[in-house]
């Protein structure tokens, strides 16, 4: 498909191309900031612009991959006829591009994207949901050539989706994040947790998660539990998270 | 070195596996449910015993892997001589051997253990102590048997990394049961998650978990942050545990 790229960030850079790859044609990156849009027009054999009245008209499918809050408004500026818009959020409802287009849908990618780290977009599942029958086919192939993973999804159950992602993903993240804190401050290297987080996301590609839960809340390790929030008397806000995990934990038996 | 497991759980399953693998000799599984003990005591060629007062006393190092909170009374119901006494929590101080044994010290496996799931040993950290240089010396060959990353560490830099992979593992896992347990309650499939949680562990692997942060919360998506709290209304736990770490991530910036 003839395909235009509305962002340049994490989501649009890979999306762009994977379907570069899939041999799609990528005719145009529209960024806020010319110079990211030229980085990626470059990178997808493409032209770039930062004026939404100067959007290629030729696309068959606009694909919008910005911040949540500014699909709207970037939506707005477009002045489609009978092309397709898509935005690729999670949480954004489909209602939001009715307005500005007769044929419009989502297509989110369910991935965490870094800029530097390319990803196997084959294994990615790509949430798709057109406002008729006929857009969400055409999305539905659409997202075929670039995933094994395509799958139809309302609005409503993609928003779930998203919240769960976050507690999985994001959440998760960040829990490394102040792992990393906690041993920096005592000159620990780090390093020797990664065995440790790449065998806990092993594990539930196999087994659900509850039933591999291990460490001292899981097993009422009261003397731990309180030897821990001891260690992080420092650290307040940590100590708040240890607890209410703790407990989560306990709670989940 | 002849070595005798005292314990029949997760941990002295995979230590005694590697153990054995390695060449040493299993010479008796204590565990206090005999059954149990001789499930492993089969595996490892070896024979088990539930009474403490009939351990083999020709053991080189004695291994204990039970729970943190009865290292103790099963320490003081060995009755060693001058055999090498070891335990292998993360919390538990050396301190708690030295009135069993005259040589005694730490053996950490740093590691999320399940008992179905093999584990590949030699990628697996293993922190060890001695209370002289000598048994440090003996613990650490032993470890550099097992693992390529053997490194000797004092109890309180050990309980240290002990709390750093509670955030890491323990509740990351819980907080990939949460997202379970969202998308379950709406029969959305958790394998859905699976790439991306895959994909989230992957990257630590190469990058500063903080410099690849995503999600709502980095992005200070305040619409998105609210539309999910909405959505969670149902599951006051979670709202709880949403706001702690979304704080958290935006105070992280």
């Amino acid at each position: 498909m003839k395909v235009v790229l509305i962002g340049s960030g994490n989501v649009a850079t890979h999306l762009g191309i994977a379907l570069k790859e899939a041999g799609h044609q990528i005719l145009q990156v529209w960024s806020k900031t010319l110079l990211h849009g030229k980085v990626l027009a470059d990178i997808l054999h493409s032209s770039a612009t930062d004026d939404l009245t100067k959007i290629d008209q030729e696309g068959e499918i606009y694909i919008i991959a910005v911040k949540d809050d500014f699909i709207s408004e970037v939506a707005a500026g477009l002045n489609l006829k009978h092309q397709i818009l898509v935005h690729t959020s999670g949480t954004v409802s489909l209602d939001q591009l009715a307005a500005h287009a007769d044929r419009c849908g989502v297509f989110y990618p369910l991935q965490t994207f870094s800029k530097n780290k390319s990803i196997g977009f084959l294994t990615v599942p790509v949430l798709v949901e057109g406002n008729t029958q006929e857009v969400g086919e055409v999305l539905f192939t659409l997202a075929g050539t670039i995933s094994n993973q395509a799958c139809e999804m309302s609005s409503e159950e993609r928003s779930v989706l998203h919240v769960a992602a976050v507690f999985a993903c994001n959440f998760s993240n960040h829990l490394y994040a102040l792992s990393e804190k906690i041993l920096q401050d005592r000159g620990i290297d780090f390093n020797l947790l990664k065995p440790l987080i790449a065998e806990t996301a092993a594990k539930i590609q196999h087994y659900p998660p509850a039933d591999v839960q291990t460490g001292p809340a899981i097993r009422n390790d009261l003397l731990t539990l309180a030897r821990h929030k001891e260690l992080l008397n420092n650290y307040p806000d940590l100590k708040d998270i240890y607890e209410i995990l703790s407990n989560s934990i306990m709670r989940s038996k």
